[in-house]
């Protein structure tokens, strides 16, 4: 796995940035990494209009404010909702771990472009694989 | 000024959120707000390219990772750049007071849309105007 979506795997929650109504749009979501792609759950039409399958940015950042030193890692690729029920069960049950809210849908992100920065300093970023 | 912008206002950064290559893009920034418009800066190219108008979502949030509460602004409206001088300057000037990093681009957001959300249970969410 690379460093970037390790860090993402270690991050408490993240954000999921798409288009809604023609609009840029971000949620606040609790996240798990499998097998290098990204699982998120959400409300039915919120981020999936009508399930059907549309590009997502998926971002998490760790950035103290005080020092400005952390990461941020940002993932984008096709989100699709995840239809096998085995599967629904067995992240439904990973994710109610983190946040036992109620949801109608589990959202797999395939990682097609990844990008990891470590802002070790103010001036000098260093770029994760 | 609404409750969310008061929000917005004190939060130490946010996340732009926008379109760049047809893709959903989102990059933390340093903010302020000014007479319920929110002034970030940026490297020219990546928010607005060829300095063209787009419309973005600003988003700032401050969520305990342990107890879950807290708060979450978004904003959507219309990002162009700022380009009178004298605007120019004291923004910079104010910004660079956040963070001295080189910017060649100040972008002022209207606030077409404002959502605020205060979490102040796992189950019970209060929305501000």
């Amino acid at each position: 796995m690379p460093e970037s979506l390790r860090w993402l795997a270690g991050a408490p929650f993240g954000r999921v940035v798409f288009t809604e109504n023609a609009l840029p749009a971000v949620r606040p979501m609790y996240h798990l990494v499998d097998d290098d792609r990204v699982v998120i759950h959400g409300q039915l039409g919120s981020v999936l209009p009508r399930g059907h399958e549309q590009v997502v940015t998926y971002a998490a950042d760790e950035i103290d404010p005080t020092t400005r030193l952390g990461w941020l890692v940002t993932v984008t690729g096709l989100a699709g909702p995840v239809t096998d029920p085995a599967e629904i069960e067995r992240y439904q049950s990973l994710l109610n771990r983190l946040i036992p809210l109620p949801h109608d849908q589990v959202i797999r992100i395939s990682c097609e472009f990844v990008a990891g920065i470590e802002l070790v300093s103010s001036t000098l970023p260093r770029a994760a694989d």
